[in-house]
């Protein structure tokens, strides 16, 4: 089976090294880090033992690849408007192609550009970044699961599974709005917080005060979802998220990683499109709206330090 | 009548100084300007008419204040705490306090200090700072409105008002709720929005997003007073609140102000009183909760002075 990364960062090239490495063929589309992966190969630096590719089989442009088995989109979500152009050299009969992005409504989109392709949902549960050209550090976790969207090949995904099990990454089939929706629980507040507050998990949950909050947020995800038909999702699975939490060591998501370098924010797939689902079914989510609308005013007046030409009450 | 002054500051030196430039008798509580004014006397650089007092009656401690018949408390609320010890100088029978401060319940606290006083609020719209020891700078506005609490004594307001309308400041008399919950609806979101997002009014309004958060902070505002029965407020104000602040010089609130001179904000009786009383009628105001947490947080963690000196894109 021939496997496609796009996007070989923190995510691809951490998974589609760890492929290569247990022995799949791995086509990997890289943008800036070509020239640097094409003469030195691929670096990763990991918890779970570093290892290093001499030879990768990597392009700057799909049109260059050959058609693959499955497709492991590892793109930024604000990236997406590319693939109508970058996957179709990719895909043939019965393409898997598996979106490790954040998110919800990504899938809804891809599958409206390619409406007959297998669509899988990826969820990620890593630390990982990309510190330099052809080298990604993973720190910690590295779990995926993967969420059938319209896959009737499940034989296929059923490989995809195994062959990322066999290649020490811990991988599983979870039902796939569940997935997504469990993931927006812990992804909607502290994504949009550790940048509104400029801060980290721990910090948020510290402070008597938006410690509440951030509970308030989990719970406007829960209630949003139950009342989306999604169900298995209750007022238990918010302390565990909290829990895990207070357990984990301070963290930066990814949203507050991409506003501190100056990369767009995942706005529309985090935010927006939850938000614009939960008030169709009626059940608006107040607070998550506020953080959007403060993300929205951030994204535009990025530390822009404003001085008042007018003062006092 | 004799007026004693409360903190000579932004407001208390403006009005204080008007009433003394127009023939009254005014004392004045100076703290760390005590010294210069004394020696200097207190200058009013004004909109409608600059003037120096040149002989002020100016005290750094009320023990050696006259009892007045009005007291005009400008203080930041921060600091109320203090009036226990501060007002007994000066109260005499059937002295008027006026607290010209912002928020709600700051009345009701002063009350319980102060059980037989007769208190008014005063709500001021100015735009005054100031600018250095003994010097005030009145840049727009500056009209007053007195609203009574527990004043029985209606005689003594009614020449309060015309003093102050005899000094140049326009003033009026208002129904106390509505007049502290009309306040409210502006400053909720402007004073705190401008502190989360390190901004002013101009550039809230002009985001499409924060704008429409704005507004539906305001209405939660509007509809916590309802449930409260404070009635003539409805969403014809919010619109008048709007369009006023979009005519506005761009403008930073006074919690901004104290913000950005690391002084303590004003949450207390600008958020959590009001919050608590919407909370107990049964009407929480959920985007204003979460203000109220984000400025709770960034008192505690001043994140985005972090932020602003950092570089953005």
């Amino acid at each position: 089976m021939r496997y496609a990364v796009i996007g070989t960062g923190a995510l691809g090239g951490y998974y589609g090294g760890r492929l290569t490495l247990s022995g799949q063929e791995v086509h990997f589309l890289l943008r800036s880090d070509y020239e640097h992966v094409k003469a030195h190969g691929l670096q990763v630096d990991s918890c779970n033992g570093s290892f290093h590719l001499e030879q990768v089989n990597a392009y700057s442009d799909t049109s260059s690849m050959p058609v693959c088995d499955v497709v492991l989109v590892c793109l930024k979500t604000v990236n997406n408007f590319k693939l109508k152009r970058m996957l179709p050299p990719l895909l043939g009969e019965g393409t898997l192609v598996v979106l490790i992005q954040n998110g919800i409504g990504v899938e809804a989109d891809v599958q409206d550009m390619f409406p007959t392709v297998q669509l899988v949902a990826g969820l990620a549960f890593i630390c990982s970044a990309k510190v330099a050209p052809g080298r990604v550090s993973h720190q910690c976790y590295g779990h995926i699961n993967f969420g059938n969207y319209s896959c009737h090949d499940t034989a296929r995904l059923d490989t995809v599974v195994a062959h990322f099990n066999a290649a020490g990454v811990k991988a599983g089939l979870v039902e796939y709005e569940e997935a997504r929706w469990k993931k927006a629980v812990w992804n909607m507040p502290f994504n949009g917080m550790t940048v509104a507050l400029n801060t980290q998990t721990d910090l948020l949950l510290g402070n008597p005060y938006t410690r509440q909050l951030i509970r308030a947020q989990m719970m406007e995800v829960v209630t949003a979802a139950q009342h989306l038909g999604v169900e298995n999702i209750g007022e238990d699975f918010v302390q565990d998220m909290m829990d895990m939490t207070d357990a984990m060591t301070p963290y930066s998501p990814s949203m507050k990683l991409d506003y501190d370098m100056g990369r767009s924010m995942e706005i529309d797939y985090l935010y927006s499109r939850p938000l614009a689902m939960a008030r169709r079914a009626g059940c608006p989510m107040a607070r998550l709206e506020m953080l959007e609308a403060e993300l929205r005013y951030l994204s535009v007046h990025r530390a822009v330090a404003t001085r008042s030409t007018t003062s006092g009450r």
